[in-house]
This record gives structure tokens, C-alpha cells and sequence, in this order.
């Protein structure tokens, strides 16, 4: 019996395989496409890889996190105190701290039992789609949009439609286009302010009017605000909780971002909801049931998350957003000189900006992915195809850089520019 | 139109609700069952709460980790070298020293490459489940083990099949119940050693067998290792991967036990698999791909993982098997002292002992629950009833606590039995 077995052709005895379903969901990842992108570069390249694909500066020297935050690290470590298992919901002591930091901006006051604690904005995404997957439910996407949504969406056998966001409006979403996709089915709309990729910032009236019309629709509100408090322009950050009596919201934050440590993995989901309306109709228990079912953040960054947030100087904030105004504006204005490229809005918040190819100056580039790839390959430099945004023959570049990669970087993207250009 | 839709009854006008599926999934969490218990505590008790029903005995002075590993972690974040995102699979050097870790109980070497990090064994099991969904698949589970198999395997619509662990013969699986359980959409069984729940080491012999069974069968064998060393018996440890050229094997491991650290969430899955089928069966490419969207191990504590593996001493490891041999012995002998309780097999790694619970001796019990949420309530003694682990009028005792502690827990328990005897 083992003899006929050896005999078959070794991998036809096997019953498990791809899965195909799950390599469509990766296949919609930023990592995955920006992966791609760094497969092109040369190895032998003379120069310094530029990284403007990932929203991560944390290895710039100025985008260093404040050490108040590293030694309540150290402290929760070195107190032995959290090398237990957390609660479900995360520790109290960091809920509760997390509600207050919320409630600062609010018209109500968040208490420790309207947070979850999550690994990561990523896992409150993963842990929000699942909550709404439900048969046939569909949710509303903003196009284009951070694909961790589509890629769970995808994951979760949850129906998407994507509404768009409007260029040349500041990229504000297409309300009536909105009104006309939702049905019967749809559970929620997504809005990421400040947003990833456009690098725009929510006006009040206009929050007004999504809360309006997500009222009318009878959808929750899910708002990504893991860049919150990162803006630069003329629009203040304004969290869409303050519209939680017109819609329940569902806010999704991390400390990933403002603290520039993407790497603690640690952020949360915000029932911004004063009429309790996600509480009755158990969203909350389903968001409960998962997290009871889910890796946690580690209990001892949990631990020291009242030190962070509470002790956290001004200082540190008010020196990030100066250096990323400085960085955006140059950006800004580097692209503007270059040919093939158009940027419909000046970026005023979040770490990027979406630039439009004309692929029309460029002689033998083809669409947006092949512009990255051979820019990596010729000139080290890696920028994140619109594609992998579901914008194809746009680009989006991230600003949050040390100045002087960052010039260097744009140079080099503009020498490559020229030198594919048309005669 | 805002006035009519106001007039509604509130709840009405929402569209979203309550996520059914994620409730049953979440419910079969041991999370879930032990909080459960936990709320039948008297707020009032006058004595401390002694939790006899989780593998965390972190918070326990004798359990404490080793300085090294809190060090290690605290040099990792004072380099502000691990504050950025971590690669789609995990930092090269930590997936190195797993590598390096695990190869040194097989005949065969790992390389970095056959290693993923993963947010706990926990997400080990969230993510190969995920790997293994394909429409009709099922897998091979035994019974009792660990609820999160199940959790993830409802959560993921993948079919589940159950053999028996055979109490009677030191808990073996029941492999001819295996072979008639598996069928042409059969990916995989499912094995813990040691084992969680019932304090088991499998011979090599009896792994052998497994290995062979699984072949035959072309199902691949996921083991999970959480427990790995933690043996304190006449059986030594042994990892399945040893078998690897008989059957691909699946690992799943952790630093949460053996460095008593589960809230430091990291851990990972190998492919134990010198033929490389999985990677022909492109299961590497699914595992992949779910990583690519999926949260990760903070970044500073793989960072530091070089530095835990390496340098933690023997004398740590030695301390803490013979504080959990100790608490074994005395665990397994104050239970045969009590009348309704029978222990079939005595624990010889984990943390865990199964123990029958022989209602016809009690007065006013109904079943395994009944008894918990009373023990709960009048003793302030925390277990685990076997009905969350598919064992009903069983219970799950861990003798992973302080001595005093485990003492006084096993007296109460005792004189919990003897006031609900039966006349
Ligand atoms: C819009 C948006 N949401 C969520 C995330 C994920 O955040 P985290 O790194 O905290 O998982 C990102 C990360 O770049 C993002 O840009
Ligand atoms: C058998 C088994 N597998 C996996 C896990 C999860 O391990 P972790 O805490 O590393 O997520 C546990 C935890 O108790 C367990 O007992």
C-alpha cells in the first residue's frame, strides 16, 4: 500500500493546495504590489534605495518617536506586569486613556467601554469587515482608498462598491454617486480623513453631508482616522465622531502614524456613537466576539499607552507637522516642474499625495506599474503604482522622507521623467 | 424626509445588525466560556480570586520570565531601530534564530525561508485555517483541544471533523476513527503536543503512526507546539516535524509558554517539511498572501527575539519545568483525594490536566457548567468546564500557578465537592 502510494507522481497524493480565493485578497495588499515594485531594483545600483511607497518615516532621523514614549516601553516591560494575556477588549487603563484622548475632540465623552483595543489600525479593519460580514451585505468604498479594505472585503466574501473621490473637488467623495450604489444590503460607508492617498482633509460641511447622507441611507459611518491630528493646511483636523448623533461611526485609530511607530502595532476601533444606536442593533457584541477570537496587541504596549498619550509633549507633535508641511510643500512643487506629472490637489494632510501620469510625454512607458517598476530598476527610487489603488496611470508618492531623500528621490524621479520623455 | 424617517421606531431605519456567524464563532472561544465563569464571581468575596482555568501564570512570581528576555526587548526599543513596519513574513534575524531554534530537535535543517512570524500561536492558527478555507474542505480535529481551532474554523467556513483523544490509553487519537473520519476534501489533521488540555506527551512511536496515518491519507499534519519542552514526565519532547519526511508537517510554536510571556503575542508557523511539498502545493504562496493582509508581531519584539532565543539560560528553562512538575504532582494528588473527581492519566507536560467529573455523586449539580459557575461563586475558584472544549462534565484544571496559590485553590475545590456531596 505505501509502495503504490511512493509510485504516483509525488504531488497528486496531496490534498490540500492553493488557495486561490486568499491570493486574490493578498493580491490586493499595498505590501504585496509595493513588493513588486522593490523586486525591480537593481542590486548593483550604486546609490541609496529612496523609499516613497510606504507611509513609514520612522527610519528618518526626523521622524524619530519621542523617547517618552520608547521609556514607557521600557517601564511596562521592565515592571513585569504585563506578560499576561490582556482582557478581550484590551486593559482598562488603556481603554480608558484612549477615551479621553478621543473625547478631546468630540462634543461628548467616550468611556473605556466604547474602545477596543486592536494590533494595529490594520487588525481594527480586518476586525470591522468581519463584524459587517454578513450574507450579501456590501459595503461603500472611497476609490481610491487604502486596499486593506478591499483586500478583507475580498477576504470576508463581503460585496464592495466603490464610490469616487472628485480630483479636481479637493477630492471630496461623490455624494450622489454614493446614493445611487447603496441598497437594502448596505451596511456601511468608509472614509479615511485625513486621507490615504490624496492627502486631503475633510471640510465640517462636508463631514456634515456624508453624516447626512449615510443617515438617510440608513448605513454606519467607518472612518479611518489613523492619521488624525497629522494636517498642515488650511482645514483643522475634525474627527467624524462630532457627527455621531446625525450616524453612528465606527472610528479606527493607532498610534502608528502620529507617533510614527507603525512597528508597536497598536491602535483601536472607537464607537463614536452618543445614541448608543451600534450597541442596539449588536454591532458591538459582533465586534466583541471576534476580538475574543483574535491576537491582541501585546499586553505590555497596552501597558504603557497611558504614558504615551498622556505624556507626550506638544513639542514633539507641533516638529512632525512642521517637517511633513515642509516636506509636502516641496513635493508639491518638485512635481509641479515635471512634465509628465500633474498633482490636482496640493496636499494638506496624511503622509501623500496622488499625482496623475500623462503617459502621453512618455515614450516607451506603458502604464503606471511599468513607470514604477523601471524607475525602481533605473533609479532606485520606489513609488507606489495608482494601481494597487484601483487608480491606474496615477501614482502615489509619500512625502514623509528626511528632506534631503526626499529631494533627492523627486530629483531622480524627474531625471527619469526626462529622459523617457517624447522628442 | 429626515421628519419621516425619524418618526421611525429607532432601531429600524439602521441597516446593518448583529453578525450571527462571527457570535457562534466567537462563542466557541475559551475567552468567551472563561469569562463567563468569571462573571459568576462574588464582587464581595473576601477571598482573592485564585484562576485555575487559563495557561498564563505570568502574573506568578515563580513564573516570572527571564531578565534577559526583558532586556532584550528593552535594547530593541531604545535602538529605534524596530519602530517601522516589519516585512510581509518577519524580520530576516528573527526568522533566522527560529529557524536556527527549531532545527536543533530535527534531522534536517530549517532556513529563515520556512519561517513566518505570526502575532502568537494564536494567529498561527487564525492564518494556516484561512490558508486551508477552499470551498469543501474539512479538517481533522481532536477532542478536546484547543477551542480556537474551532473558532477560526466556523469563523472561516471550513468543515471540522473530530477524533477522540482515548483518555484510557493516555490520551493516543483514535487513528481508525481518523482514517474513517478523512475523504477526498480532507487538508489536514490537526494535532497539540504537549498537549493542551490533557497534560499528555505522545511517544515517538505513537507520532509515528500519526505521521503514517496522515501520508496514507494525503492529508498534511498541522501540529501545534505552543507547549514545546514543557514536559516533565518519562516522555521527552519531541516536535512532529521530525516526521516531516513522511508526512509535511505544519508547526506552530510560540515564546508565550516556554518564556511565560504570552502577552508579548509572538510566535510562528514552519513548514517542517524537507520534500518541500509544501511549497510545490503552493500552501507557502496561501500562507503568504494571508500575511500580506493580516497585523503583525510588533516589530521591536522580533527585534529583539535573537537575543531571547539565544541567551536565555538552561536554568530558566530547568526552574520552570520543576515548578510545573511540582505543581503536576500535587495538582494530580489532591484530586484523586476527591470523591467526584477522576483524573484518567496524570499530566506530564503543559499546563493542564483533564479531570471527570462524576455528577451522581453531587446533590445539586447539573452539569460541568452548573459546577464551574458555582465553584465561581462560592469559592472564588476559577476552571475551565469541559463543555468549552467539546467535553461535557469534564473539567480543565491548570496546575500552572503559584504554589500557595494552586493549594489553596485544589482545598477549596475540595471542600466545594464535599459540601454538594450527596448524602
Ligand atoms: C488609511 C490607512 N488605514 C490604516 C492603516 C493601517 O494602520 P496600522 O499601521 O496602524 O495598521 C494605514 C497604514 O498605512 C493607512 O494608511
Ligand atoms: C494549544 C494552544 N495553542 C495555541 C495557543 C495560543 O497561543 P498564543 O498565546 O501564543 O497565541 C494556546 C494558548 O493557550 C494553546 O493552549
Amino acid at each position: 500500500m505505501e509502495k503504490e502510494n511512493d509510485a504516483k507522481p509525488s504531488l497528486e497524493r496531496w490534498k490540500f493546495g492553493h488557495n486561490k480565493a486568499m491570493a486574490m485578497a493578498g493580491s490586493r495588499s499595498l505590501r504585496g504590489a509595493i513588493n513588486k515594485v522593490i523586486t525591480c531594483l537593481e542590486e548593483t545600483g550604486p546609490r541609496p534605495v529612496i523609499p516613497l511607497a510606504n507611509g513609514d518615516p520612522s527610519v528618518f532621523p526626523s521622524f524619530r518617536t519621542t523617547p517618552i514614549a520608547e521609556e514607557a516601553i521600557v517601564e511596562a516591560v521592565r515592571s513585569a506586569q504585563y506578560n499576561n494575556y490582556a482582557p478581550t477588549n484590551g486593559l482598562l487603563s488603556a481603554r480608558w486613556v484612549v477615551a479621553e484622548y478621543l473625547s478631546k475632540d468630540l462634543p461628548y465623552k467616550l468611556c473605556p467601554d466604547d474602545i477596543f483595543l486592536t494590533a494595529g489600525c490594520s487588525q481594527a479593519i480586518d476586525i470591522i469587515v468581519s463584524a459587517l460580514a454578513r450574507p450579501d451585505a456590501n459595503i461603500l468604498l472611497p476609490r481610491p482608498g487604502f486596499p486593506m479594505f478591499e483586500a478583507r472585503c475580498m477576504y470576508n466574501n463581503v460585496e464592495m462598491r466603490h464610490f469616487d473621490l472628485i480630483p479636481e473637488q479637493g477630492w471630496k467623495p461623490d455624494l450622489d454617486q454614493v446614493e445611487k450604489l447603496a441598497d437594502e444590503n448596505t451596511a456601511a460607508i468608509v472614509v479615511c480623513n485625513p486621507n490615504n492617498p490624496c492627502g486631503s482633509v475633510f471640510k465640517y460641511h462636508h463631514m456634515e453631508e456624508i453624516a447626512k447622507t449615510a443617515r438617510k441611507l440608513g448605513v454606519m459611518v467607518i472612518s479611518d482616522e489613523v492619521y488624525d491630528h497629522l494636517t498642515f493646511g488650511s482645514n483643522p483636523f475634525i474627527p467624524m465622531g462630532v457627527f455621531g448623533d446625525i450616524v453612528p461611526v465606527l472610528t479606527l485609530g493607532a498610534i502608528s502614524k502620529r507617533w510614527v511607530v507603525p512597528g508597536w502595532r497598536l491602535g483601536w476601533i472607537a464607537a463614536t456613537d452618543p445614541k448608543g444606536i451600534l450597541r442596539k442593533t449588536k454591532i458591538v457584541d459582533s465586534i466583541r466576539s471576534i476580538l475574543d477570537i483574535t491576537t491582541d496587541p501585546a499586553t505590555f504596549i497596552q501597558g504603557a499607552l497611558p504614558q504615551i498619550i498622556e505624556k507626550t509633549k506638544d513639542d514633539f507633535f507641533n516638529n512632525i507637522i512642521n517637517v511633513l508641511r515642509d516636506a509636502a510643500e516641496i513635493c508639491y512643487n518638485k512635481i509641479k516642474d515635471i512634465k509628465c506629472l500633474t498633482c490636482p490637489h496640493k496636499p494638506e494632510g496624511s503622509m501623500f499625495v496622488m499625482v496623475k501620469l500623462n503617459l502621453s510625454y512618455l515614450a516607451d512607458i506603458s502604464d503606471d506599474i511599468d513607470f514604477c517598476s523601471k524607475l525602481a530598476k533605473e533609479e532606485s527610487v520606489i513609488i507606489c503604482p495608482g494601481s494597487a489603488l484601483s487608480m491606474k496611470n496615477w501614482l502615489r508618492i509619500t512625502f514623509a522622507a528626511e528632506q534631503t531623500s526626499l529631494i533627492v528621490g523627486l530629483e531622480r524621479l524627474k531625471l527619469f521623467c526626462e529622459r523617457h520623455e517624447k522628442n
